[in-house]
């Protein structure tokens, strides 16, 4: 647990008149406590839920076969446990909650993940207490990372980094999208992640489609192939994305790498804290509109315990950078039925300007492979 | 899609007096349309959604960014698009529910899903429309699978089980749990499954923890190693746990090996379509409890594309088997302070009793590496 994210939790309640603050997303959980309960986001009803209150008390909820976990990695003393099958989680968060005296307070909580059945559970055993949104506030508090949080962002950009590159330097005509997944992951979880997610690798006519993971397809000779992974570690997330032709890239191809590239450095150029997200993400529209081609709404997001956070550098951006932000930013083109490029990048918003997290792999140039 | 599964809804609402049921989890909308949105579990605010009415017509709600894929893989033709950011996707699904002539329908709903914040804003804007829990019936449905469901997860339970198999051969002491993790999802994708769940490799005294994942821990001579995963393909999962002994074994950890493959071959004996899943633990119970280890709540679990299910064969199972049903079975013991072991098949109840689906590695003995 780090005191300085309880820190904030604290000055958010006081600011918002709120009694407490529950964390019951995976996610949020981890902000709170610093670990990150195993089955939590695996079966959806094992909940684990925090509770920090105004004046700082941490109590927790956790599911019997995850209670020695808990203690073993948590410095948290307050822990109540619900046995699977008999017990309802929401009815030890309503002791924890009775017990810290706030049956008629008001209490954050997360609106967008707490399931319908849960929260009338909720409503109806603690009919005094008055429930309001908080989402709004983790998402806040997230957006800027401490330096712990930073430390552990830039060493998983690179291992995420150097494991698509150590990948594509094997990839050869006659190989199946499948066999470089094999590589990818091996070598991300060898280099010290605990976990991925999305890994895309879409080759050939298949580049095209956004969020689509590895096949049995073969890659052939002329091919683009995109790959993308979240290399994931304590629960937080690094996203990078790289693309590489197999054989010589056609004349469009390396024009409109060109633009993408030329996009990247004109975003980290503009990135710096007071800019503007929305402003960004209009100033990257206008090069990359050289290209013709249909742009997605942002460039580039927020990225930490959730692999998209705010803020989003995109067409409905309102939010200003800040010094300890990180941002994911990625500029791509998906040419419908023909092919898709794109290239991600971890990126730190520092006291001037920016610090790009995933620095292994060369993308100046289309990265040519087999 | 396939017309089986639409035909069994179509009987639950009608038992019921539903005149639709609307998918909401990654699990049931797969179900429902048989194909897998990619981002959908990644992010939880990317809703897919299906709905079947009474009459069997599917619709679908998809985000933008997945239009594509979804249009490419689906034979649904009934597809609304949401825009992200600007747009709500329940203000689509209400749409869809409008257009089918259901507002003042009653429609079964996943209340352990749903999000507090979608399900008010559905009972806001269709106020004559009964909202009814529906997630027992895909609890239900889901249960007995079909003959393409049976093939996936016996392809995939071989799978898995063999890439245990080849990454334990490979453990020596000296390699790191993350050194066997890379070995192990290298080998489980490069085999053909498209993700993995829960990858537990616990090692030494880590071995006595439930749900953990590889750490930088160097495995010692003496170490048991206990290594989980689940693999999936096209949203199935099949889970297969090994454990092994760095080394010779003690006479201890041969007696408990011992039992819990007594206790293995036990159950297997007692599934049969009629059989009681609690009357199938309290006999395991009963041969568990020569040891002397607490025991956890359940030795079995169905699996499919959750990754634990109904029924469960545990204390508080109330389900009779019946052929097609797919089970994970799993012996285990986690003596406090000390040692975990564990042995988990996928199993398929047959016409006359059953079927071991990871039948590759040769767990009669306690497994010798290094």
């Amino acid at each position: 647990m780090n005191p300085e994210i309880i820190v904030g939790q604290r000055k958010a309640m006081a600011e918002r008149g709120l009694d407490a603050l529950i964390s019951m997303s995976p996610e949020n959980v981890t902000y709170t406590t610093g670990i990150v309960v195993p089955s939590q986001s695996l079966m959806r009803w094992r909940h684990a839920i925090a509770v920090v209150t105004a004046g700082g008390e941490i109590t927790m909820v956790v599911i019997d076969m995850e209670e020695t976990t808990v203690r073993a990695h948590s410095g948290i003393k307050g822990l109540r446990v619900y046995r699977e099958f008999t017990e309802d989680p929401m009815d030890k968060l309503c002791e924890s909650l009775k017990n810290l005296k706030l049956e008629q307070a008001k209490i954050g909580i997360e609106m967008e993940y707490i399931p319908g059945k849960d929260l009338a559970t909720l409503r109806q055993k603690l009919p005094g207490a008055v429930l309001v949104a908080a989402d709004v506030i983790f998402q806040e508090l997230r957006q800027v990372k401490s330096r712990e949080e930073l430390d552990l962002l830039r060493g998983l950009s690179k291992i995420t980094d150097k494991a698509i590159c150590d990948t594509l330097k094997h990839a050869r005509a006659g190989m199946t999208e499948m066999d470089l997944a094999g590589l990818l992951v091996g070598g991300i979880f060898a280099a010290g992640a605990e976990q991925f997610k999305l890994m895309i690798i879409a080759s050939g006519e298949r580049s095209r489609f956004p969020n689509v993971g590895p096949t049995q397809r073969a890659i052939q000779t002329g091919d683009i192939i995109r790959m993308e992974i979240f290399g994931v570690k304590s629960g937080y997330h690094a996203g990078v994305c790289r693309t590489a032709v197999v054989g010589s890239p056609t004349p469009e191809q390396e024009k409109i790498w060109g633009n993408l590239i030329q996009c990247k450095y004109l975003v980290m150029d503009l990135i710096k804290p007071g800019a503007g997200c929305k402003d960004i993400y209009l100033k990257f529209l206008k090069k990359f509109s050289e290209l013709g081609f249909e742009p997605i709404s942002f460039v580039g997001h927020g990225i930490g315990l959730f692999l998209h956070e705010e803020p989003y550098l995109g067409r409905y951006g309102d939010k200003t950078l800040q010094e300890g932000m990180v941002l994911a930013i990625e500029p791509l083109v998906f040419i419908p039925e023909r092919m898709g490029l794109q290239n991600k990048d971890m990126i730190a918003v520092t006291k001037n300007g920016c610090e790009l997290l995933s620095d292994y792999t060369p993308t100046d140039r289309l990265i040519r492979v087999g």
